[in-house]
């Protein structure tokens, strides 16, 4: 941590500052230039309040250097984390493909879509059973019924199944019938939700926020680890931009750059990344190319009766030809890592 | 709503479009140019779904032209909504101050900052009792222990107390201790505790989101507003963009702009709005300029030892003077309306 | 500066840095904690580059503590810079108006507008003789014949006359014709441009970039004045968001920010920083109240018919209005800045 | 194009509306519903200002429909666009690598990177002889003395060099030199400057800017081709958004979006893109992966003493690795493409 003093700070303001950080245990070391004083101090990062300090008098600006996330760090562990959801493992360099609609509109739907994905290589069935909605009007999903078929589903595919857990109160139910629980975009820091999934020992995919910088994500990765559950996958879907032709800006740099800082498994969500079905498989390509654990990806086998997300869901064979595609590409990356 | 067509679909799918949007009640003309076709829709927007005539074969585009939001519109309801919290009104024309600090560390720290804003002209009290944390290992506040220590402010000083409320679940007991109800940035699309702020006959304060568009924020209104609760305040507490030197961008034009659409108060947050004290009283004054029903501010008697936002707080006899800024440019915006 | 060590740097890696920093003239300190080696750098910072230290063997980052700006800041001039441009005096404390319309598009259209906003109190007279069009297919403005019919309103008016400048070849022209030459958003960063008009002893006008940073703003800033022209205001024009709702986000913190961190005056345009008429008011005035130099603003004297920017053209007589509300706002400010 | 009439908009308001769109060609349909008039207008959008109608009486809102680029939409050509630059083509499925240091900083460096990648791979030459640097006290480029150093690589290496030239007066000059000119970011809207590269017979290479939308963009390109110049690759940079780990963000989705929208070649810029030197080749292989046309990148023999970009410069050895990553990728690629 580093403590600019504002020019013309006291003495008394600089030694205040130095007193209150060698009490919590910092090593700190003066360096006083013409202009101004500034304090380097090296120890616990969690010991003090990056915001107390700057609001001591004589302060201008306190930087941090030390990431503050620990338990998802690489330096906190050095090997990858392998997450296993039914036959998908997360992190061992292969790139297993979650499929399905976005909402679990009814049995028939569901069920069919279920057995064409299987059918082209998905190792695990997405559906949403409780859908976080911008209007109150529209589709909120079928709640227990939709987890029920989607039950049903696993039975008839034998793939796990993943689904979108809104509140607190429903994780209970939800990790009854599901082989692992994703956490909203909208919810990324919805923090009792995060500590309550970190109680149950049933992996978790943690999609990042529409704004969230990767520091906030990995610090929401955190609040679960440190709640007692390591079965964690990050989830790139796409950040809010200015740029309206893409419902979101698909982060790609988020892959490789989240895979240096952090022991997790990253998959990647074209699917809202993009909000365009033309945009999907080219850029779950590029994913792979660029090292993801796995893609999630819409898929209906009507996306112009779909009830939510039609335009940017895939038809079954679409996401046949997807399946195919990854393979290519990752043979093709596999043989890069084994080259060089 | 008007769909356009893709060069070259063809009649039969033209026809679809348009028999899907005569059957769910709508109007619709049909505009044919030598590139494209497209079809003008007019009728009751919540009885098709939008990305569902996107997915159609040969639709390109699908564009809304009607507001989503209903109850919280002006259209719905012309008159200003008057929101009453002890003897503060938003929405009538004055400006109440709530103030308070970031986070109630102890009774002491916050009983001797409650008697000096009280004394110096807020009308309500904030503290927060429940803190959203981006760190797990930052402070999260003291819980219900907060809520007495509020309640006991309120006693004293007659003020009534705002606070927020994080999860559904501490919805009932925060309902109990407090006169309004807040919810945060980080919740504003928390639909569940939406829903369940919507059921109390309790005034709720709604933050924008950090990456919220207003028209997302008037439907997170809606959800508040169509579960029977309309006693809702709106309040703008700065956005995100590029721009590091504040902590956030606060966006004043959606003052004036939220209350054309709206007929809801609309307040504002310059403490979280910017993050530094020096720009509190300027952002404030300028708020008040453009039309807003309140303001909330972060007052703490210490701020270099506060433990979260200390930078950010004023101290009790700035708030004074804000009190009395805020007066002054009141009085002057309200001889403008009277005068022209 | 700040140079954080990666964990498991050597000692001749901190070393070479060390070195290099000693050889530029910094005073180097060094804190050595058990999972980093910290070193504090305090020297001028246009000595070595920020970057180059950056790709160093072992080196994480490199933490800028001091500005990067000298003669754009208050350090460097304490007092505020006064730009004189006809009558109006921009930086000490009034807040002179500039109007007129968004492009010349005619002599009698401009005149007639000239001639309107003078009588309700202007005291410069905008106009675009050479307009940045997104669409090369987009009216490009009248050019040098412009510059002429503005020379004449002028002389009707005995107002001074501002107008952009898009290309560094058409200076001279325009300085020749005009009393204020005004630097768009789009060529904030066009940087031979901002040393050409650095040359000319004539005020300038520099608008913030769509999505320039303060600090970036000001780096500009410096361009010209290290050319030798310090007859330099800044304008805040909006940013670039993901709002839709309003063209840009006006962000108003800018302004006390600004005039905090250097001595240039500060005005803002509401006309680009909203693109709605309807807003053009609220914000000039919360402008006033945060403490602005100065408004510029698009009037029309038949928005309907004007050529661009329609939207978010005042009549004159709401211009009328505009004046006199910010003197009301103005007073009112004044009264807080003398009793405080 | 879609005219939305307020709610109580009168018959003599439509009509103007009517009328206005009538005499400029357009073929217009309405839709009277029970809250709105809606107007479709099928024409020719050039013809018509969308701001004037927007600032019409009793207009709600104007929407766009048709894109407005032209020369530069895969309607008015459907073929892919190949420039030719030396050996490199852009635009046939094959993925050119350009390389070479960010600033000429000497004849020495310069010679030597470029024979290192020209021998590891690389078909044309990057290199910098006018910078756009924030601050005026950074180093702004060896100017003409670059560009012959650049001139005399090409003899020794045989590679065809790009530069970037930041201003309408050097264009001639430039174009003696080099083989391809670059546009940067900062200049993507410098109007002059696009109509001056418009002029000459000499490739140009079209960065997107920091925060310009993809619309825009394409644009920005219509102004070289309206020009006369066909001979144009744009080039995906990275925008600007709140992530700070990254210097920019790069939007990979821009490559597939704008290949759909457009003939014209899209290559990617790693480099800046992401500011890092370890996302370089995985951001370069995820490109090659979602269809680009080329990379340009990046390269110096000593990036711990470049001048400037050395945290995202590769050493020529890792530019080899990237060029035989490259070719992996682009076989798979090219597999899929064969075999779908």
């Amino acid at each position: 941590m580093v403590i600019v003093m504002k020019k013309g700070a006291t003495p008394a303001q600089v030694e205040a500052v130095q007193e209150r950080l060698v009490a919590r245990g910092f090593n700190v070391h003066l360096s006083e230039g013409i202009n101004r004083t500034i304090l380097g101090a090296v120890g616990d990062r969690t010991r003090v309040d990056h915001t107390a300090l700057q609001a001591m008098p004589g302060v201008e600006n306190v930087v941090a250097i030390m990431k503050p996330f620990k338990m998802a760090s690489r330096e906190f562990k050095t090997d990858n984390t392998l997450v296993q959801v039914g036959r998908a493992t997360f992190g061992d360099g292969s790139v297993p493909l979650i499929a399905g609609p976005c909402a679990i509109e009814g049995r028939e739907q569901f069920i069919e879509t279920a057995v064409a994905v299987a059918e082209r290589g998905a190792l695990a069935l997405r559906g949403g059973a409780f859908k976080p909605r911008t209007s109150p009007y529209s589709f909120q999903g079928l709640g227990e019924e939709g987890l029920k078929i989607m039950a049903e589903a696993r039975d008839i595919t034998g793939l796990p199944i993943v689904t979108e857990v809104m509140d607190q109160k429903s994780v209970p139910m939800v990790a009854e019938y599901v082989d692992m629980i994703q956490i909203g975009a909208r919810n990324m820091q919805n923090f009792y939700l995060l500590k309550e999934v970190g109680k149950y020992n049933k992996p978790v995919l943690l999609k990042r926020g529409l704004s969230a910088t990767i520091e906030e994500w990995l610090m929401a990765a955190e609040y679960i680890l440190d709640s007692g559950n390591s079965q964690l996958i990050l989830c790139e879907r796409g950040i809010r931009t200015f740029e309206t032709y893409t419902r979101n800006t698909l982060d790609l740099s988020a892959i490789p750059l989240v895979k240096s800082l952090s022991h997790l498994p990253v998959i990647v969500d074209p699917s809202h990344g993009t909000g365009k079905r033309d945009l999907v498989n080219p850029m779950s390509l590029a994913a792979v190319a660029c090292g993801c654990d796995g893609i999630i990806v819409e898929v209906h086998t009507n996306p112009a009766e779909a009830w939510s997300d039609g335009p940017q869901s895939l038809i079954p064979d679409e996401f046949g030809v997807l399946v195919r595609q990854v393979q290519a590409v990752l043979q093709a990356i596999h043989g890069i890592s084994g080259a060089n």
